[in-house]
């Protein structure tokens, strides 16, 4: 089954927004196998829309539609798909009821242009959008059905999963439901995952499960796609394949799903009674940066320490040390645990290379530890230019906390250090 | 004239990618205010490709491509491009010299499959890229001037600049060169500065220069693109307007063309040998990531401190406050400017809303300055969830510094703050 995935608006058009719905909607799809053969972007401009509605409705058996269903005369999916279908436009009154009371729960009263949001083709069948004032629609234009969403990205990730794939899927004949699931990995590149998960599909029963990869410095998400009849075939089928993967990816897996580094490291100080202090120099206050602001973190994060300069920061925290060494990083490590009370002291020093930046360009990383019981350093060296080794250096600190608080080793040599 | 964009690739297609070189080259092109109908996006397949060429060909007077000019047998832009110019492909013996020169540069020897890369349509006008082994090149296919772009960012964003741009305006009949004048402000929006900035392009000579903005919160990009005969006739017709655009948005303007507000920030108190210590609450460390990883910050940026709890940062500074007030934020810069030994200070009080994150969600923000011979504080209420707060007080926080440091009023109301 081909599928094709239309963008509508002159603010995606003219790339003004970038287009994100785009690549969300063409992942989905992909992560369950599905073909897509092409992208096609138009601006809101009737001749445009109709023009390209009737050439993917000869390419392809589906077409997804994303933007144009709001309340404006610039949004003109529903007309120009009545009119692309040869039949009237019509008053869908259960949405209009809907829309009313989506306006009186809210003591408001709908403007009389969110009429023209319950106008539909005449043969639509209405898709329901339960966050917003679009409705969905499907409608058969020439061979093909065409699915209609919303542009609001939040509502068309919810109606592309709850409404939108399981009539793709019974359109191909698949049965059934389907299951992403996700594990999210620090210190390895996408070839050595994929040999590390070398043969994992076999493992699937009947080929029910398909592996995937995306690529997200420092991070490496590991994606398994799978279909089922029901969520307990699902559950059978993959649960033999998400071991193995948990297995062999080991102690890189920093998180899974929906799941952060930074959200697994709080959670774990959190139900332990722990708490954090952070000390940077390059990292520039970006490991805070990360705890800090999460909801919960008030309880953990005691306090930050930021300065570029060794001595600088040395001098803060009544600490002497000449020069970027693992004794250097246990010391700070040590001080600022004693000075903010937190249980649990991180400290990531960096020594950067001279010179211009290019992708040879390097730093030499300390990151101490201090923990109840525990002192420890990870030195390690990165390349790749002054963005590269902050962004690893931030990563790769997280990651030697997360390491220490779930017991694993904190040395474990990664993808992206030279030694 | 009529121009569509033509993405192609798998990584692309399938969303692996978001599609961001697609943004950058409408955005350029609307910028000089042509008219792009159309954005399509085909993977590595040579009938899709075809298909795309052909249709392009026959709707749009050019097409620029994008991608699938690489050494690998997924690249598959000039075959094709040959074909559906219905004449052969034939080797470019100056290109292939060229990409012997670089890797010769290099000290090492081209591997044999780079050939591929200078075959090009023997009709094709070759197009130089200067930092990369993919050639660009342009040719006529039915109706069309179709220009051909290599998919890495950076080779793709030089060439769009300084080879296309040109032969797109001499296509089109329009004379001459192109410039783009940049406005970076804070603290206003959109339709604020549309009014702000109303009547603008009349005082352009022969209307020869277009207003346009770009909206990314907390900041507001003003563009005005101009296109005149030559560098002195650009002078010549943007000089007015844009002394007019930088006296009406006033002290609001951060920054101009690549500046940014911390480089702003930076090079001002590098200039006066001055330096710089920040302590954060709920900004999490966000101000001082933004100028302590700057190139040169190693002789301004002194100090970071970040505490969720007003209590635990005044205890490491030795002050005594209760709330988030403008005597509290006073206090934290002074003794934080003390003990750093930093001339500016600069401190980031926020007291959260109690409850569950949602758009009405707030918080009441004090920033808190010292510098020689000053002690300020700037009280602001944000509303618009965690994040929305989070990115405004820092963006506030930073403001406040630039306007001190250039003899601005530092507690000008902006449209993000509820008093």
């Amino acid at each position: 089954m081909l599928i094709e995935i239309l963008c509508t608006g002159d603010e995606i058009l003219t790339g003004k927004t970038v287009n994100t719905n785009y690549s969300h909607i063409a992942r989905r799809l992909a992560d369950l196998g599905f073909a897509v053969g092409r992208g096609v972007t138009v601006g809101d401009d009737r001749e445009a829309l109709l023009a390209a509605f009737r050439e993917a409705s000869a390419r392809a058996d589906a077409v997804i539609v994303n933007g144009g269903l709001g309340p404006t005369v610039d949004d003109l999916s529903q007309e120009v798909a009545a009119e692309a279908a040869g039949v009237d436009l019509v008053l869908h009154e259960e949405w209009l009821e809907r829309m009313q009371e989506f306006y009186t729960r809210r003591s408001r009263t709908m403007p009389s242009n969110n009429r023209k949001q319950a106008m539909l083709p005449s043969t639509a069948e209405m898709i329901d959008n339960p966050i917003g004032t679009a409705c969905g629609f499907a409608v058969s234009i020439g061979k093909a059905r065409f699915f209609f969403t919303p542009g609001v990205p939040r509502e068309m990730r919810r109606m592309l999963d709850e409404q939108v794939i399981p009539r793709l899927l019974a359109q191909s004949g698949l049965k059934g439901v389907s299951r992403l699931k996700r594990f999210h990995t620090f210190g390895i590149g996408e070839s050595r995952a994929d040999e590390m998960l070398s043969g994992i599909e076999t493992l699937a029963i009947d080929g029910a499960v398909k592996l995937g990869f995306q690529a997200h410095y420092p991070q490496l998400e590991t994606k398994l796609a799978a279909r089922g009849l029901d969520a307990a075939d699902l559950d059978r089928k993959l649960g033999a394949v998400e071991a193995e993967v948990r297995r062999r990816l080991g102690s890189f897996v920093i998180a899974e799903d929906d799941g952060t580094l930074e959200g697994v490291i709080l959670s774990t100080l959190g139900a332990h009674n722990g708490s954090l202090a952070v000390a940077e120099m390059f990292t520039a206050g970006n490991v805070a940066a990360r705890i800090a602001p999460l909801d919960g973190a008030e309880r953990v994060f005691r306090e930050g320490l930021v300065a570029r300069d060794l001595q600088h920061l040395c001098r803060t925290l009544g600490v002497v040390a000449e020069k970027v060494e693992p004794e250097a990083a246990k010391a700070v490590a040590a001080a600022l645990a004693k000075r903010s009370g937190a249980t649990h002291a991180l400290a990531v020093l960096i020594e950067l290379d001279q010179g211009a930046d290019r992708l040879e360009f390097g730093g030499n990383i300390c990151i101490g530890l201090a923990a109840p019981g525990t002192l420890l350093a990870r030195p390690a060296r990165m390349l790749g230019g002054r963005d590269w080794v902050r962004i690893g250096a931030t990563e790769m600190a997280l990651d030697a906390l997360r390491r220490h608080l779930q017991g694993l080793p904190v040395d474990e040599r990664i993808d992206f250090e030279r030694r």
